[in-house]
């Protein structure tokens, strides 16, 4: 009888090719899954040869995870419509920019009873409303879409030290495949039944990190970062509320990609790196973005603007200070020491009774 | 009419000395408050003057806290008795290990009509159960006690660099005047009615910061350091509900007391860098006590032990781990590495209905 299951990953950067890399070897334990684990390579020349011709011979990605082997049976491909057209488990992680035209791609060549995983960082807020990663991949391609975020710096994963992550997935036994493909002794997942709990933990941190950065640039201690931190964890848990209501569960902030992630992301990133130039250069974001980051877009200032885009035109700017505070310094000109203007904000009757995880 | 209430501080050490700063500027504004602060210094001789006379001379703690002036209204006086005798708010700050010896002194002095709040970090935890600070006070004293914790370097508040702090007190409207004698503009007060949960985040914070030191000698990255810190704050949550059941609540934990302060105490402070030191040298803790300490008592240390005995005699260390892991590393020798043996615990159902905050 052959696998009745088969994974396959969309993505070959950093963290595709880490995730790789551990599909690869729990798939030789998992009597119901095919050996094989083709990846999606968007393909490039590196050094005169195809990207996906090295990774195939030499079975490393030299471009984006260099120095770390993958197994033999990790199969690069560059036709993502092939890679996908026998896989029972999809697992998607590309730059969220790319997403739509990458699911136009591949769309009618999924089979029908696949299902995917979003490893995609990033969310669509605006003053319509908001869209997760896992919502418009489901939109598309009309299967199940469960969502897996945490304090998960790539190189670190692929070093094989100790973390933790989170997936979102609404059915209890789907949730234990994904599981048993993504967990190692090093690699720890939780599993809660809350898709964009996980997807808002992983798009919010990032304006979190941006004021984490500013009180760095600042030179203030470890103190106050401590209450920017809490009061940024907070805000984030009471935005994702105010905007999915019931479907977001609380307990999601005490797993790996809430508060974890949080204290990852305004410890070490260029989130806050960025913010923290921001205040001692007194140069624009932008300015900043062209400089440091070859005029790609910073996530946590772009998510910032998309959050008080939303908070804004519902009026409840009092409820998110630090996030209103926050977009002011990045896009209006005001001090970054206004950062604490109005930040005592009583959180406490935020929680209600917590839905159970799996 | 004079004034109906006076406040003392009983402790002038680097804490107390900016507590002392704080309130006795506060009280100038409380139409309520008797101006004089009388703060308890225990004597000793500095460069030939008495501390004492140095305070209320030049203004300054010029041992415990040099560069800072005192307001003029802060009177230094070395009887303890004399100090609480016409006082109505008694701050308590301390090391801890002298308490019941300032309490000895002072019972009998005391107005009946006198309240406390306790400022002092660290807790009683032994396999007959434990007692907080404040338990202690009021044990001795009769009247009702307070505590205060936070994410709060006195040497950074001194500085005034904006930071938060948790005020736990059982009645509302004391509740109140304590915040109003505490609160500034950089040094943010919240106040729940949880007394010893936020006692219990100022002990247990200290064993997580030993863990995140011994992840820092290992040379592990963010993720491993967010992964303890997570697991860390929720056994600290579930060993407080554990001994104390419906007396603590949930919410307490996301104050500044909470998670802010355990942040704080696992990127600085001296239980981090002691942790690290053991890693990196192989030295044992007492060594490094007294190599680093003068011989002084690692806080985090000792309170693991005291977890250890509650939870090993209760046999309840499977729900534990890691605060099990830390103590076998501190005490019985087990390689630092062991830290992540057996940590994948499920605290999704240690989450209850919670009780609102104040």
């Amino acid at each position: 009888m052959s696998p009745r299951n088969k994974v396959c990953i969309l993505g070959s950067g950093n963290w595709g090719s880490t995730a790789a890399r551990i599909i690869a070897e729990n798939v030789t334990k998992l009597p119901s899954f095919d050996n094989t684990v083709k990846i999606w390579v968007y393909e490039e020349i590196v050094d005169g040869k195809k990207l996906t011709e090295i990774i195939n011979t030499h079975h490393e990605n030299v471009k984006y995870l260099p120095g770390h082997k993958l197994p033999h049976n990790v199969v690069a491909v560059p036709d993502a419509a092939e890679v996908v057209k026998d896989a029972t488990h999809i697992v998607v992680v590309i730059p969220h920019q790319f997403i739509q035209h990458l699911l136009d791609t591949i769309h009618g060549s999924t089979r029908p009873d696949a299902r995917a995983i979003s490893l995609i960082k990033g969310i669509g807020i605006s003053n319509q409303g908001m869209t997760t990663m896992t919502q418009i991949i489901h939109r598309t391609l009309a299967i199940p879409v469960s969502s897996l975020s945490g304090a998960n710096i790539a190189n670190e994963i692929a070093e094989e030290k100790y973390c933790e992550t989170t997936i979102g997935c609404s059915d209890p036994d789907e949730a234990i495949v994904w599981r048993s493909l993504f967990n190692t002794p090093y690699f720890q997942v939780n599993c809660v039944n809350d898709v964009i709990g996980v997807e808002f933990c992983g798009a919010l941190k990032n304006v979190v990190a941006v004021g984490a950065g500013f009180i760095d640039g600042l030179g203030l201690g470890n103190n106050t970062k401590a209450a920017i931190i809490r009061i940024g964890f907070l805000e984030m848990r009471r935005l994702a509320m105010h905007i999915s209501g019931a479907q977001i569960q609380e307990s999601t902030f005490m797993e790996s990609c809430g508060i974890a992630d949080v204290i990852t992301t305004c410890y070490g990133g260029r989130n806050r790196r960025l913010a923290e130039e921001f205040v001692k250069t007194g140069k624009s974001m932008t300015q900043l973005e062209k400089e440091l980051l070859n005029g790609q877009k910073l996530q946590g200032y772009l998510t910032a603007g998309e959050v008080h885009s939303y908070i804004d035109s519902r009026g409840v700017n009092d409820h998110f200070p630090l996030f209103t505070n926050i977009y002011q310094i990045c896009y209006e000109g005001k001090p970054p020491h206004s950062i604490f203007d109005g930040l005592n904000v009583d959180f406490s009757n935020d929680t209600r009774t917590p839905s159970p995880a799996l």
